[in-house]
């Protein structure tokens, strides 16, 4: 755990990872520790203007997807060596809205790029970093995609405009890796009420980490 | 040469690339070729924004090498689908001021990047396209260092903020490069008249393609 306890939200577009995140940071500082909650792409001043570039739609260019690929791996290089490294060595709990996973998961669904290319560039840019417990937040499309417009109204950016076909498929490739990777993932429904929700998350915690 | 003829200038800083690039260019014109001038990092709006990312002495926050490395070949990948690819498809000469080369002599020099991991990343930005002729231009550190500060004024940007050891550095990591493709590059010294060192790249592009 290098020090520190590194926790990953997953999952698509609405399924509810920003008030969940929130909610387990204020339980480890009810229990004394000090956490730190950031996201993907971003983290560090130079990672969320990298996230800018991401997020804008280009005027008149397409952004190719190696290109997206490398940018997304800029921001999480920077995020590991400037932000994640140094609070894990100080013993600390980060939680990531959004890490490695997504990006397997995401270029995974839109099948644009090699998944061997993809893996390879996630491992050198975390320097093999590897959260301790990643949870992925799972949800149908149909909900999701209601909820994510509920929230973002009109203004689908870049990356959150996705069609229900694209969310399934991401989705899928979510339920995939934690199959591939039991030890680490846990897979929570967030179909039901939040508190519900969040009791199973404080669960797969306790348990994960004996707390 | 994928239907056109793509040129690369290499060589440190103050070193002349960007005054042959122009006369060259239209040399190539004047011979009723149809020519692209580019550099890197840049030569689409997106990757020109990355270049400003990658100028700018950022607040406070220093980038690691490895994001850095990454915006690099986020920039290449772009500029290699977007501009270089298409243009090479419809038989246009590309020139380009600086290409893989900058990255591995400038990563070989500052020595903090594992040089197998650049060459990779290298290969993937570019999805494995070559110049067909790579020029460096050589000048010894003094004479390129004072060229440089002439130029630039005291307003020295991130890339260009160098002291002579490494410019020494970077300039031996080009001649290794040149020794190990001698068939791709030629070295060409810019320490004499600027005529005379055009007169040896015409003869090199000459020689090259038959022209």
């Amino acid at each position: 755990m290098a020090g520190g306890i590194f926790i990953t939200f997953e999952g698509s577009e609405g399924c509810g990872k920003s008030s969940h995140i929130k909610a387990l940071k204020d339980w480890f500082e009810s229990k004394g520790f000090s956490c730190v909650v950031t996201r993907e792409p971003g983290g560090t001043p130079l990672a969320e203007k990298i996230r800018g570039l991401l997020l804008e739609r280009s005027s008149g260019e397409e952004m190719c997807s190696l290109a997206e690929l490398f940018l997304f791996e800029a921001a999480r290089a920077q995020h590991v060596e400037a932000l994640i490294r140094p609070a894990l060595a100080e013993g600390k709990v980060v939680i990531s809205d959004r890490f490695y996973d997504s990006t397997t998961a995401y270029q995974g669904a839109a099948r644009s790029l090699d998944a061997d290319t993809v893996s390879l560039l996630n491992r050198i840019a975390t320097s093999s970093l590897s959260p301790d417990l990643t949870i992925v937040l799972d949800l149908p499309a149909s909900d999701g995609l209601a909820r994510a417009r509920d929230r973002d109204g009109s203004s689908a950016d870049r990356m959150g405009s996705l069609n229900i076909e694209f969310y399934e498929a991401v989705r899928a490739a979510f339920l995939k890796l934690a199959a591939d990777e039991p030890k680490r993932f846990r897979v929570i429904s967030s179909a039901g009420a939040k508190e519900e929700t969040f009791g199973r998350i404080l669960d797969a915690v306790r348990e994960k980490f004996g707390l």
